[in-house]
């Protein structure tokens, strides 16, 4: 009788061996899902600043070899044991986040950040640490954030998959990039209010068109990419969008701005942003994890006075739950995502998405796993 | 003819020497009003801990000798040039906060810290920085805040004193302590989210029935009154109040509170709000003026993560707009403001109000002008 469990798949992978360097890709073996695990060929994925952050990363939480990748759009190929709610064929969104649906936080309206499976940067798999992808010869190779969508297979856990929706198209190559970019979302959202309905777990409850808001992020070029500016306000039709110059946002804003997005991950940026944030009602969200460890000093006579400091990982998004309803308004044309879409690549050519990044010229990359 | 200008007014105040020494009940000089002030007959007042904050401090903005008291209920006895809307009778309450209700932040609902008269610990009056009080031989005597209510008479700016209503009586005792306390404000508008109407400027949006609350102080004399804390708990009936003790906070509230409120200012303090606030939604909120100039040191993962800090200046309150509003729900019993009174005195008593406080037996402690 034929053993219908699932067998190693041999698949073509983008692998980096080695902080920095061009990825290479190669083929890699890709274990069968564990108990509570998927295993999903990935449709398309794209490459995240995130990415880039631990593909510079020279020290733990850096390991190599690695496979990079945590915004993409799948179809489960076969799941694991005690795995319900997925067949093979579903249409899967991976996240980075997990969204056990027991905990308490999974189970309050107010946060998005599951207790149970805590978001952290693990070079396995969360439930056991271990590896589901090797090379040739049996060798680990790590995962990024229970992700590690560069790769025509991967495994994750049924946790980081987005939930089965009726309305979803299987395979659908328009159902792209709905993993994507935490910030974008956060811009679309709050900009356009209606586009999610959980205000208590966002920063935007009171954000209203006309209102100034500053976007901090360093470019790794150091320049500022003007074309970029540009390209940011347009897509996310804000009164105001800058790069990282506290005093030209504070002159630009008479005073400062409503709002100042954190986007890297820096303490200094971090203080910049609340610096360069209005007095009185200035609210600084940091949307990026700090890549040194360092705290945030700020002044509490001005938190005292009116501003605040508030997060936003993921924008607020409950995976499971939100990415199906902005899924079904991407595919009823309410969220125009394809505007941060400003290039498309193949998995052949994926170092020319990270080229593209790192001077600044894309917003968001699509990587094709058939082009 | 007579000469109707106001002229100076001889009166008893108390006034402080030096740092930390009783308040002497002596006769004092007070001006007539300039253009744009009020000179008020202060019919009560009561003792925060923020007079004892600056009767205890050596060094600028220490000075003395000084009028403290910031929280009162008068009756315009003069007015200066230029004062529309104000007449002599009327009752007012004096306030530390300005609402000059024309700059930015005065026409906007996310604000109530006024900009163009921003709030300062000067030692005499916000537009000249010059004293309305004297001594018998003409010394000055500085005023706390702009308000310095523990005198029979005091003068204080138009844009600090709350705006005429018709349905307030005119001098009633009744109508004392509205000028009380941001903090209990906090409390029972937050805990009653009916009590006020401007959710944007609060902390409070989604604070709901059942929510954990720490408020965290150290007293003055170093212990934990347990009578104190059953009284907080008593009076602002919430599920949970503690007093300063981080790691009972996080025992008891299983993980840490919804909200913390820090309501001494130190950053010290401060910190131990935001570790003792729940990961993934927990809010801190800052009440206290930091006593240090210290700034707030935190970990911005945890903001990420879900946590948020912001301040509350006067309960988020506008002056001449709300203290209207509260009066009328203080008159009509829907604001039960009396429970925080626990005490009352008359101004040759002072030093007990102080005692009181410092020994961590009292809450407010009204001081009357004709006990």
């Amino acid at each position: 009788m034929e053993d219908k469990r699932p067998k190693p798949i041999r698949c073509r992978a983008a692998v980096c061996r080695a902080a920095g360097e061009p990825l290479a890709v190669e083929e890699v073996v890709v274990d069968p899902p564990k108990a509570h695990e998927l295993r999903l060929k990935i449709v398309c994925t794209s490459l995240c600043h995130s990415d880039v952050t631990f593909w510079r990363m020279k020290d733990f939480p850096g390991v190599f070899p690695r496979i990079f990748g945590h915004e993409a759009f799948g179809v489960v190929e076969s799941v694991g044991e005690h795995v319900e709610g997925f067949a093979a064929g579903d249409a899967v969104v991976p996240t980075f986040l997990a969204q056990c649906s027991e905990c308490a936080d999974c189970r309050s309206p107010r946060s998005n950040v599951c207790s149970k499976y805590r978001f952290a940067v693990r070079p396995g798999m969360p439930r056991d640490d271990t590896t589901r992808f090797h090379d040739g010869d049996g060798n680990p190779i790590h995962h990024l954030f229970g992700v590690s969508s560069f790769s025509e297979y991967t495994v994750v856990d049924v946790t980081q998959g987005s939930e089965r929706h009726g309305s979803w198209p299987r395979s659908s190559r328009d159902l792209r990039l709905l993993s994507s970019a935490s910030a974008p979302w956060d811009w679309r959202k709050e900009v356009r209010r209606d586009t999610l309905h959980q205000p208590e777990r966002t920063w935007g409850e009171n954000c209203e068109p006309g209102d100034l808001l500053s976007v901090l992020f360093d470019c790794f070029t150091g320049g500022r990419p003007r074309d970029l500016v540009n390209a940011c306000v347009e897509i996310v039709r804000l009164d105001t969008c800058f790069f990282h110059d506290k005093q030209v946002i504070i002159e630009m804003t008479d005073g400062g701005a409503d709002y100042c997005f954190e986007c890297i991950g820096l303490a200094a940026l971090m203080n910049d942003a609340f610096q360069s944030s209005r007095p009185g009602w200035g609210k600084t969200i940091i949307l990026g994890v700090e890549m040194h460890g360092a705290p945030l000093t700020i002044s509490s006579l001005e938190i005292l006075h009116g501003k605040c400091v508030m997060g936003s990982l993921f924008g607020g998004v409950k995976p499971k739950q939100d990415i199906p309803i902005l899924a079904d308004k991407y595919l009823n044309k309410e969220l125009e995502l394809d505007k941060f879409i400003t290039h498309e690549v193949g998995l052949e050519d994926i170092n020319t998405a990270f080229d593209l990044l790192l001077q600044g010229k894309s917003l968001r990359c699509t990587i094709w796993m058939d082009k």
